[in-house]
C-alpha cells in the first residue's frame, strides 16, 4: 500500500521533533499501521534557519498555502501555534477535503465548535491528542477508553511549567520569583510566562477535557482561572505541615446543577499519585461511575514527547481514512448532535474546601472572632495551625482548613474576617480537594 | 441506526457487571456510539442462581452454543472465563463471523496466536482490552497512542491482590500468611490463590503486554516467574530502610540480544510513582523512545472497573463493523505478517540489580568474606546494611544491594555464598528495578 502523504505546517521545535520520530521509527510504524507514513512537503516562515531535523526528501516552501492547497497531501498536520493564521489555514485545508493532525490547543479550545462543524460537513477528522498532556494519551483515555462510563470529574496537573515551579519551591525551599527566572533560563518557561503562570495555557486544556468528558461544547470562555504567582514559600510548608502539597489543578467536575470547570492551586493531600507527579511531568486524574479512578501520567511538553502523540493520530488518520465518516470517533467524544446543553457554573456556585492563612495581632480572642465567624456561616474548621511566631514581629501567623463549603459562603466569611482590626495583612485563600 | 446486537456468555461478577453499565449509561453510549449497544441474549451453566443485575430483555438459555450460532447475533462477549471450552466457543464465534469481545487473560496468552489467525482469514475482530490491568486502558494506550515509539521496556503491577497483599504487610508490618489469609475473606484472593500470589495471573498479562509492545507472538511459556509467598516482614522492612518498596512486578525489556520477560518481587526507590501504587490498584509504567515515559493507573479486577474496559472494546467494534479489516487496529498492534522473530531470553540472561539478605554467625571476617567472593565475580555494591542484631540469637543479618549484573553471574556468587562455613540459613535474593 502507498504510503500516506502528510503537509507539515511549521518546522520548529515539535515540527522537526515529528520529522525525526516519523523517519526513525519508519520500520515500526509501517508495522503497525499497514502503510508508510511520510512528510512530502513542510512550510515554515524563516526557510534559511537551521533545524534539527532531516528534511532531505521533503519538498520545502515559505507558503503555508501551497501546502494546504497541493492536492497531493492527504493529511494537514499544523504545528505552526498562534490562533488566526492557523484557524485560517485548519479551515481552509478542511475545505480542501484534507484531514488535520493539530497540537494547537488555543485554537482548539478558543476555535474548535468552528472547526469541528466544518470538519463533520465536509467528512474529515481533525485530531488533536496532542493539544493536552504532550505525550499522554489523555484525549484517547477519556474519548475513547471511557466510552461506558459517565464521568463524574477529573482533576489535571496539566502545565509543567506551573508544576516545575511548585516542586522546586517545595523541594528546595525557594521562592516563586527566583524559581522562575530559573525556569526560564533552562528554557522550561518563556520569556513571557503569564500564559503558564497565570494558568491560561492550563485552562485552554482544561476546556477541551471537559467537553470530551461531559459531552458539552468548548467553552473556554467560562473556565476560572487562577495562577500561582501568589504562594509563598511560607504556604508550601504550611500545606507540608498539614499532610499536604500545593499542585496547579485543572479542575471539571459534573453536578446536578451544572459543571464546575476551574484551574487554581490546590492543596492535594500528600498519598495521593497526583501529589507525587513532580518536576515538568503533567498527570490527570478521572473519576468515573463504573471504571472508578483512573490516571494518566508523562510529560507534558517538549519535541518528541509532543510528536509521539502526534504520530498517534496520525497513524489513526491513516486507518480512518477509508471509514464511512459517520463510524469515526467523534471530535468532542459525543455525536456533534448529541452533545449536552448543560450550564458551567460561575466560581461563586463552586463547592470545595478551603485553606485559608492569614497574619493577625498576636493577642486573646482573634481565633475566637474568626472561628465564630466562620461557624455563623456554617462553615466548619477541619483543623487549625499556628505556627511558632517569629520573635521580631507582632503579629502571628493563622492556619485554618475548612470543611467543603459553597465558595460565595466562604468568600462571605474572608469579607467578615478581613474586616477585623486585628488582621494585618491580606487572608490568602488556596482551595483544598481531596479526589476521593 | 439500528442498536448492536451482542450475545454474551458468562453471566458471573463480570457478566452481570457488563449487563447493569450497558443499561445504566446507556444513553451516555448512544450518545458517543452514535448507535445502541444491546445485550440480546445471554447464556449460563447454572440457570437458577440469582443475579446482581436486571436480566429484562435478555433471551437467557444454559447453552452457550446456541448464542454463538445465533445469526442475530453481530459480537460475541464471551466473560465464562477458563480455558477450553472458551477457546471453543470463541473459535465458533469467529467461524460464524462474528466479532468477539473478551475478558479472558489466560485465553488470550495460551491462545491468543491461534485466535488471532482465525479472526484475521474471517475478516473479524477479537478485542481484549479487559484482560489486562481491568479498567486501564492499557492495550489501547501501547496499541494505538505508542504507535510512533519503539518501545524500550514497560513494568507494572498488574495482579491487585498480590499488590494489596504487599501493601498490607508494609503498612501494617504483617506476615505474608497472616494478610493473605485476610485477602481471601474480603474476596481479593481466591480460595486457591496460586495464580495470583505465584504470578501466574500477572504472567498471562505480561505475555499480552510483550506481544503488543514489541511485536513478537505469544510466548506465555518462556516467561519466568516467581511469586510473592517468600517475601518476609523483615525483607519488607529492609527494603524501607534502604529507600525501597517491594512490589511484584511483571517486567518486559527489550535488548540487543533479545527480550527480557520476567514476573517477580522487586525492590522499587520509594519515590517513583510505581512505588506509591497500593492496595489493589493496578500500574504500568511504559518506557519508549519519543515519548519517554508515560503511566497508566486504576483499578485491575472488579465487576464495573472490567466492565468498563468491556463497554469501549463493544463501542471500539461497533465502529469498526463497517471498515475494511485491513484498516483495523491489528490485534497484536502490528501486522500479523510483520511479527518480529525476536528470540525471549532465559532468565539466566537477565540483567538487574539484586538485594540479598543472609544470616551469618556473628564474627569477624564473614562480610570480608562475601564481598571478596562478589568482587572476584565482577559483582560491585550499592549498599550494605547490618540491622543491629537480636541479643537472643547468634547469628546476625547482612544485607547487601549490588549493581546491576548478570543473573548468572548473581547465582554463582550466592552458591558460593551459601557454601560458607558462616552462613546460617538460605540467602534471599530479591531483584532491584530502578525503572529509569
Amino acid at each position: 500500500m502507498k504510503p500516506v502523504k502528510v503537509g507539515l505546517l511549521g518546522l520548529g521545535t515539535v515540527g522537526c521533533g515529528t520529522v525525526r520520530v516519523l523517519a526513525r521509527n519508519a520500520d515500526e510504524i509501517q508495522r503497525r499501521a499497514g502503510r508508510g507514513i511520510r512528510i512530502v512537503s513542510a512550510s515554515a516562515r524563516d526557510m534559511t534557519r537551521p533545524r534539527d531535523c532531516d528534511l532531505q526528501g521533503i519538498a520545502l516552501t515559505a507558503d503555508a498555502y501551497a501546502v494546504v492547497d497541493d492536492p497531493a497531501i492527504q493529511i494537514v498536520l499544523e504545528l505552526i501555534g498562534g490562533i488566526e493564521l492557523a484557524r485560517e489555514l485548519v479551515l481552509r485545508a478542511i475545505d480542501n477535503g484534507k484531514h488535520v493532525v493539530t497540537a494547537n490547543k488555543a485554537l482548539i479550545a478558543l476555535h474548535g465548535n468552528e472547526i469541528f462543524a466544518h470538519a463533520s460537513k465536509r467528512g474529515v477528522t481533525v485530531a488533536f491528542e496532542a493539544a493536552v498532556g504532550g505525550g499522554i494519551p489523555i484525549i484517547k483515555a477519556i474519548r475513547e477508553a471511557l466510552a461506558g462510563n459517565t464521568i463524574e470529574w477529573l482533576a489535571g496537573i496539566i502545565n509543567g511549567t506551573g508544576n516545575f515551579i511548585l516542586t522546586e519551591m517545595r523541594d528546595k525551599g525557594r521562592d516563586f520569583a527566583d524559581v522562575l527566572a530559573e525556569a526560564q533560563r533552562l528554557g522550561y518557561a518563556e520569556a513571557d510566562p503569564t500564559f503558564d503562570v497565570e494558568g491560561i495555557d492550563a485552562a485552554h486544556k482544561l476546556t477541551i477535557l471537559a467537553s470530551i468528558a461531559f459531552g458539552i461544547p468548548l467553552q473556554f470562555e467560562r473556565v476560572y482561572t487562577e495562577g500561582i504567582a501568589r504562594i509563598s514559600r511560607e504556604d508550601v510548608v504550611n500545606a507540608a505541615e498539614l499532610g499536604y502539597r500545593i499542585k496547579h489543578l485543572g479542575i471539571a467536575r459534573r453536578r446536578a446543577e451544572g459543571i464546575e470547570l476551574r484551574v487554581h492551586p490546590t492543596l492535594v493531600p500528600h498519598r495521593r499519585l497526583l501529589a507525587n507527579v513532580d518536576g515538568v511531568m503533567n498527570a490527570v486524574l478521572v473519576r468515573a461511575d463504573a471504571v472508578g479512578p483512573t490516571l494518566y501520567y508523562g510529560p507534558g511538553a517538549g519535541a518528541e514527547p509532543t510528536a509521539s502523540a502526534v504520530v498517534a493520530d496520525l497513524v489513526d488518520v491513516t486507518r480512518a481514512l477509508t471509514v464511512d465518516p459517520t463510524n469515526r470517533v467523534p471530535h468532542l467524544a459525543f455525536q456533534p448532535d448529541a452533545l449536552a446543553d448543560v450550564p458551567v457554573l460561575p466560581i461563586d456556585d463552586a463547592v470545595c474546601a478551603y485553606y485559608l492563612h492569614l497574619r493577625a495581632a498576636d493577642r486573646p480572642g482573634v481565633l475566637a472572632d474568626i472561628t465564630r465567624i466562620l461557624s455563623e456561616r456554617g462553615i466548619s474548621i477541619e483543623a487549625v495551625l499556628q505556627p511558632q511566631p517569629d520573635e521580631e514581629v507582632e503579629d502571628a501567623s493563622i492556619i485554618i482548613l475548612t470543611a467543603v463549603v459553597q465558595e460565595a459562603r466562604i468568600n462571605d466569611a474572608i469579607a467578615a474576617i478581613q474586616r477585623m482590626d486585628a488582621i494585618t495583612t491580606p487572608l490568602t485563600r488556596i482551595r483544598v480537594e481531596h479526589l476521593k
